[in-house]
């Protein structure tokens, strides 16, 4: 066996360990959520802890880095479509980044955020931001360390450094020129709609439906749509996900409102289109970057889809309001697919981002977008947050934040260490918005399909486009490749203005 | 700090780093027995084998062997009470068993028995033993090797050695001594109870009853019990079990048969005494032998105590059924206490083990130590096995067996390598009797708070004479301390007499 064989089956068997160990947290982590003992949490914290170690360990001890050096060096030049290579490279990419911090700097943040969770929870429920503000400082001064580590050697400031982790290769200039194009229009759509001489129903989803029936619906939607229930399950959670804790074992989570149909069928239709990306990686590749997703802007892409331009679609209401006043829900007689289409897409700006409809969601991640940036490059202190906070809700959305709780308090993600992540989600809005007018383009009768309750060639076209290249491209490579197009804000400007002007009158 | 005090902690950081992987593998193996997706089975066994095996690292290391040789030594004349001397003279003891295996014959044992168990399955679903001999001459044959290992340098015979991993210090001596003495007394007694005048009504319990009802019932008693919610789950599963997942994290698992009440009340009940022990154990020494059970036989003990003690008693009975009627189902209106406490001690020789009741139950178990003895001491070779077994059910319990899968083939454990475990399910009805006999005797009007649901004083009784002990006693030490006598087959045989004497009107 060849030395470079030796070395590329012991940086494999390290990955591949290493998924293993994370996905048996994940697996802690699923139950913890989902059902877990109260008094257990300290005990679990140390279990996940644990495993978590030991996977880090299998990624960085120095047989392993020397290895990955050497065989990225070897393989270069190969072609990104070479699976191996592809392996090598992307590893080798994880490897620079998660050799730039200590252990000791990973325990600190691990420890850091999760008591920043327990405390932000605290102040959230006190509807107090002073309670919580030291706890950030903590957290932004540390994260502006660790990104002023992981950018030495790149051309990228301290705050895309941070990004990476979660959309490799983004930059600050490229996010600002596709939010910048995308907010004006948005803006302008948003005043229009507000104007507008026709107004949806809303309460056409506000009537009691029991958790039972609702749980039914969403289980027969999921499968329509393709998520797998042999490889898969649909649970309930307080903060819908989803998980991968194995190749055949993907798990999404949802919530019900008793008095409300669209928050868990719209959760579930999400959940389940990041389920059927993971579903659609190569199994056999499990643990290794070709079996791996792109980037969460991808992933984030792929539940929007489902949840938006499937969901929120006139065709979609075509096929489902018959299903669902005949086989389960009768309170839904005196609905018609039409008024639940209009329905679906009520826009009105909001105080809250994850009760937001599709058009004011990307203005409440601009928002985060900005402000994080400025926190991180210290053009913002955390002491000036939530004044800084509430002026932008009213210039950007016209609305007043009266209570911290529902304002800078209002989102887990600083509280656990996640600077950086918020724009993962416009992206995932612009890439979902140009994949699906790539697909449009390309496949016969889609929207036909989708009156019939057919979701199947939307479902292959991704397969083929987006999931089967796993993380052997990057994401731009991917939206390029499927799209012919580099990512902009066009599209989902676009397809908005197309969904909504008609409905609205406008 | 002195080097012993470097040993100690060196050893406990090892022993409860093996615990943390061991509750994080058994949590995987309880979701795999509560819903894991059916594709997912492959990689959880894999995830499984990969904490399984770090954690035996943990515990074989050199450094970990010779630190535990030197305290042992060392702290060898310290009193029991000590809790780091039973602490090391426990460990070390693991560890003499842990070192005479081989990683290789760990994974050999493992591989086959993961077969064994599949290929069971199977045999038992086409009826036919030949189908499994093969496999199971394997499992006995590698069984009879580990014994003879185990056995060096101590005066077990192999079949001892392999009984010690789940009852330390058994001896067949005794357990022939303890089942001698119980046989002859309680196939004399079902006799006379066949030809008894009077019979319980046991189509009682065979009314149609939701499960939805059976599942607030199971958790109303398990409560009642002292099981703590809090601190742990109930949940149903195809074969009942109780798994600990961390010191404040018990999950019992019982199953409910739309027609049958009594099999999921008295399931829970069992796995509720189980769960209560382990609730019982030091919390602040999880993962170390002083917050670690006895054995096997004393955790049968506290199942059973619940189950049969407590379940099947008159007391019991009268305090259930009203509020079974008035709080659960009207269904059960006709019925009075007596009758239903009768029904519940239905006497009747049968097939099947795990469907016996508590008098012909040890029976069953008395017929597969006999052979599973002589199958590892090479008195009885496997091909043999089917009508051996046939003879015994014919003799011992009067019934023809017709069909394998309802004889030979009814049972898991051998299959899964588990040849000496089977005695600790009567040393468990053994030892319950004796304990639930001084309990009785201890402790005021105990009878008397069952039937006010009462069971505060009994389980109090079991933390301080068992629980708080956990493997700092042998089980014959613990059964001594509170008992004030050696184990014997006495008390379960009056205790049997005394209640079912009556009840039939012999």
């Amino acid at each position: 066996m060849s030395l470079a064989k030796v070395q590329y089956d012991y940086i494999c068997k390290q990955a591949k360990e290493a998924t293993l160990l994370h996905t048996a947290a994940d697996a802690l982590e699923w139950d913890e959520r989902t059902g877990m003992p109260p008094a257990a949490g300290d005990y679990r914290a140390q279990q996940v802890a644990c495993l978590r170690g030991l996977a880090h360990q299998r990624r960085t001890d120095s047989r392993y880095a020397d290895y990955l050096s050497e065989l990225n060096q070897e393989l270069s030049g190969n072609d990104p479509s070479d699976l191996p290579a592809a392996t090598v490279k992307c590893l080798h990419r994880d490897l620079q980044r998660d050799q730039k911090l200590s252990t000791k700097m990973i325990e600190h943040l691990s420890a850091l955020t999760v008591r920043g969770q327990q405390n932000w929870d605290a102040a959230r429920k006190n509807n107090r931001f002073s309670d919580f503000q030291k706890t950030l400082e903590q957290i932004v001064n540390l994260k502006r360390e660790i990104g002023s580590r992981l950018r030495e050697g790149t051309e990228n400031t301290a705050y895309e450094a941070l990004i990476d982790e979660y959309e490799p290769n983004a930059t600050v200039k490229h996010l600002d020129q596709l939010f910048q194009t995308l907010r004006e229009p948005l803006v302008e759509l948003i005043q229009r709609i507000q104007d507008a001489p026709r107004r949806p129903e809303t309460n056409l989803f506000q009537r009691a439906l029991p958790i039972k029936v609702q749980r039914e619906i969403s289980r027969y939607v999921a499968t329509q749509i393709g998520f797998d229930f042999d490889r898969g399950r649909l649970d309930e959670t307080s903060h819908p996900f989803c998980t991968t804790l194995g190749p055949d074992d993907c798990r999404i989570l949802t919530r019900y409102d008793p008095n409300h149909l669209a928050s868990g069928l719209f959760g579930t239709m999400h959940e389940a289109g990041h389920g059927v990306y993971e579903q659609g990686l190569l199994t056999e590749w499990f643990g290794l970057p070709p079996g791996s997703y792109a980037s969460l802007g991808i992933h984030e892409s792929q539940s929007r889809m489902w949840e938006n331009q499937v969901g929120r679609s006139q065709s979609f209401w075509k096929w489902l309001t018959p299903e669902l006043k005949k086989r389960f829900a009768p309170e839904y007689d005196g609905a018609s697919a039409d008024e639940l289409y209009f329905a679906a897409n009520a826009i009105e700006p909001s105080l809250i981002r994850v009760e937001a409809d599709e058009a004011t969601y990307n203005l409440h991640i601009i928002i985060r977008y900005d402000l994080e940036k400025q926190l991180i490059d210290g053009a913002l202190q955390v002491d000036d947050l939530p004044s800084a906070w509430n002026d932008r809700y009213k210039q950007d959305l016209g609305v007043n934040v009266t209570q911290d709780s529902q304002g800078v308090l209002q989102d887990v993600h600083w509280s656990a260490g996640l600077i950086g992540y918020f724009p993962t989600y416009t992206i995932g809005n612009l890439i979902s918005a140009q994949l699906f007018a790539s697909a449009q383009h390309q496949l016969v009768d889609l929207e036909e399909h989708f009156s019939r309750g057919s979701f199947r060639d939307l479902l292959e076209w991704t397969r083929k486009r987006v999931h089967q290249y796993g993380r052997t491209m990057t994401s731009d490579e991917l939206v390029q490749q499927a799209t012919a197009e580099t990512l902009s804000s066009d599209h989902l400007v676009s397809y908005l203005k197309a969904k909504l002007e008609p409905l609205y009158g406008i």
